[in-house]
């Protein structure tokens, strides 16, 4: 496994590399008399392209240009200007900021180079684009935390040294700042990712982590960005192969899905994030009929949304489209907790096992 | 500090008592030849009072009767039993199941006792108000995880002994199982409490768990019940004052309040999880001005909810009544990052200290 100082100064390294750049690029420019521009990857729809090789939305190679030259560009040219600033000073001194602490902070500039906390977002997003490099490496960290780890997973935070079976119940919280934390030993064999924190408990309570060698992800719902980093980097550095359990309904899918393969508003920065290789063990539409679960109709949104996915290239694979094919024609969904109905084990007892391919 | 074989005894054994209670009283009734009749205390809003003397909500003396003799309550009353009979279940193996598993496992029973999620849990709060026991008390617990803890405390979940400055950046987290945890060290003298995340990860960066000696919480806005119950242990069995530093707008208000007070809803079980003596240290109206905080306009809504707690009971003190005036006169509020134009450090550095009155 790479030590934390090395993937530490990785990413500390390549950050304050790209900003130097940016620098040097300005200043060169400068001294030769042309007005410095900007190179930036446009986000807009047109340029969010499916990558079929790499299984995620990626951006495509169009670009727009901001130029110190241009009245029109001029502004956003200054805020990238100060946005780096920020961003340098942060890595410098290792600390970290929300994006709401950086568009406050400027506040307390001269300049007052931001509107609203829209336009330092915006900036930043660009910035991400331009660097391919996450805000996270340029400490700017989302406020939200990860999801809860529970299993057989040790870590190492700075001086603190983390035993995923030790941290409580409530499991270990994944920080914003996941890249700073070292795998220090694993011995878990997969990772089981849940939706609803009501399910990872009762994971954890009825020792699913051990059973199954698992680690135990509760996602809280929609994934955080940390979460999601998370996942990736327990896929491709710890070698888990990583198994989704979300409700049965389109936002139980979507869920799983931007896990799998990435959002298309996050397209610059999926290679960071997504784990292609991910897989959605339910609830399917099967399982509602196999099991012969407590079930909700589905509304006109639910309807909607399952014919939207239909033609969405990343569900375009038999599994997804077999599946979303049945729900539609079954017009019903289930949650996690239907499984209840036989008893509050069953779920880890009897369909679990199943599911992974650990029972006859 | 009472050891959690004693807590946990407690709890399970008051548990077990008033479900065992609930029994025999019916099968009393039934051997007399008499139809078995529960009385549960009303929670309409016109039996929920203001009590001056122990600063929350609590329910007053009306009661409603649910006879098995009577064709408009037998309904209730069976399903009264079923709920009682799962939770006894529950408690004698020691599990927990959320209200959601609940309603699902009741699918499973041959009566069907209940025809939405909404009809199990108005049961369950109906018998938390007739035996003046939590929930969590009867083993159905809430989805939600608590709050993040960062600081000098060591609790025991079962075999796990957790230090609260070893579990990571994001905290120990509060589970839904709080009264079964115990307090096993804490060299901390005082809680902070902090609504947003962002602001929680500053004080942890910063170091002020340890400059002042105080247990950081990280609320995540509005607080959990498992938040609220460790805030009201904390306080009664360590002996920490908690402070509140919450949004400078009427929604940061009411999420302390909610811990001082208590809820409406709630007074049933306010007497398990309210801390009249939380104090609130802002932001409040005159920090805005004293600071030259940035600031957001009131909106409409904004300013009804001002007038509206101006004659909330549980508002009615001189600090609360003078900060609201001051608030709806400045037509101003302001976020607790907003201190961030002073640079990162300056809430950790100067503000907190002169509120805590730890500075000249």
């Amino acid at each position: 496994m790479p030590k934390v100082e090395e993937r530490g100064k990785g990413r500390k390294g390549k950050a304050e590399e790209k900003l130097s750049n940016l620098g040097k690029e300005v200043i060169e420019d400068i001294s030769q008399i042309q007005p410095p521009r900007l190179k930036i990857p446009s986000r807009s729809t047109s340029n969010i392209i499916y990558d079929e090789a790499n299984r995620y939305f990626v951006l495509g190679p169009r670009y727009g240009v901001r130029s110190a030259a241009s009245m029109g560009q001029v502004k956003k040219f200054a805020q990238t200007m100060c946005m780096a600033d920020f961003c340098r000073e942060l890595t410098t001194s290792g600390k970290f900021a929300t994006l709401r602490e950086m568009y406050y902070t400027a506040e307390g500039w001269e300049t007052g180079p931001f509107r609203d906390q829209g336009e330092s977002d915006v900036i930043l997003e660009d910035m991400e684009a331009m660097f391919g490099l996450k805000r996270e490496s340029l400490g700017l960290m989302p406020e939200e935390d990860g999801a809860a780890v529970y299993g057989q997973l040790v870590v190492k935070e700075e001086d603190a040294v983390i035993d995923a079976t030790k941290a409580g119940r409530g499991g270990y919280t994944i920080p914003p700042t996941i890249d700073d934390v070292e795998f220090v030993k694993c011995k878990a064999k997969r990772i089981i990712a849940i939706e609803t924190m009501g399910m990872y408990h009762r994971f954890v309570q009825e020792g699913a982590w051990k059973t199954f060698d698992a680690l135990i992800v509760g996602l809280k719902g929609q994934a955080a960005r940390a979460t999601r980093r998370f996942l990736k980097r327990a896929h491709d550095e710890l070698g888990l192969p990583v198994y989704l359990f979300c409700d049965g309904d389109p936002f139980g899918f979507h869920i799983a899905m931007v896990i799998i393969s990435g959002s298309a508003k996050l397209a610059y920065i999926n290679h960071e994030l997504a784990v292609p290789d991910a897989q959605f063990i339910g609830v399917t539409a099967s399982d509602i009929v196999d099991h012969k679960l407590p079930t909700d109709k589905l509304r006109e949104l639910d309807i909607a949304r399952l014919k939207q996915i239909q033609k969405d290239p990343r569900y375009n694979s038999e599994f997804w489209q077999s599946e979303i094919k049945k729900m539609l024609e079954l017009g019903k969904k289930a949650e996690q907790q239907a499984f209840s109905k036989y008893g509050l084990s069953y779920v880890v007892e009897e369909y679990l096992p199943s599911k992974l391919g650990l029972k006859q």
